[in-house]
């Protein structure tokens, strides 16, 4: 774990209870990516493979933890929330699972960045997917974060 | 709490891990609608609002709930899944947050269980709207539901 996903996880467990629970840990966080695991055995549902919560869930903290690592990369304070989401589920996960956000375009990155510190705002879309432990991908997240300056 | 939202809680609480570590209880579950409550403080986020996960988590487990409900009225067994969903968040969720799925009209539910009864599959698709403690609509969530015949 580099010391950057170190940090991510540090806060993600600080802020938000169900990171525990969910058992989930920072593996990458990057400027091109962020993955996260989750162990099934706290994320099972009636079938005994990841309840749609726990899978949606994870996504949404992978996307969320790349604007949070970009954001801090930049030296940029920010509030970061979710405005909209989409997931399919492709696949039941029946093993540990992870969660990759890899890092939209660098020109919707950079926009994303200047607009945040030019109007104090901004919004971005970004995508995830969820992986079993063999890296079959077993659902696709895209959600819509919008960003705000200062604390 | 009737002896159906009981049944609802006891059967969720049992299967899912993360319905006690989010502290979800059944209110109402009937052929109109399943409301389920959570309290915020296991369910904040970074800005001590609830965290999006929980928000989507909750109102899947609305929908998925209702279905189970209307499953065991009829006598259907059944295995329920999600296969898609979406969600706008409207408002930051500040206070306990319910989430009511709201029986979808007559002759889609008809349809539904007949599908179910002669085929073995059949979908539906579901909506649920996530309140705050004063009553006001804080996310609006959409979702495709498959069931199938059997354990």
């Amino acid at each position: 774990m580099s010391a950057s996903a170190r940090d991510l996880q540090a806060y993600l467990e600080d802020a938000i209870p169900l990171v525990s629970a969910m058992g989930v840990s920072a593996i990458t966080a990057d400027r091109d990516r962020v993955v996260l695991a989750a162990p099934l055995t706290p994320n099972t549902n009636h079938q005994s493979t990841a309840f749609g919560g726990s899978v949606a869930g994870l996504a949404t903290l992978a996307c969320w933890g790349w604007l949070w690592t970009a954001l801090r990369t930049h030296g940029i304070q920010g509030r970061l929330v979710v405005a909209r989401s989409e997931i399919d589920y492709l696949k039941a996960v029946t093993t540990d699972f992870t969660s990759t956000c890899t890092a939209p375009g660098e020109v919707e990155a950079t926009t994303f960045l200047r607009t945040l510190e030019r109007r104090g705002r901004a919004r971005i879309a970004l995508t995830a997917t969820v992986e079993d432990s063999g890296g079959v991908v077993c659902a696709r997240f895209s959600g819509n974060f919008v960003a705000h300056r200062g604390d």
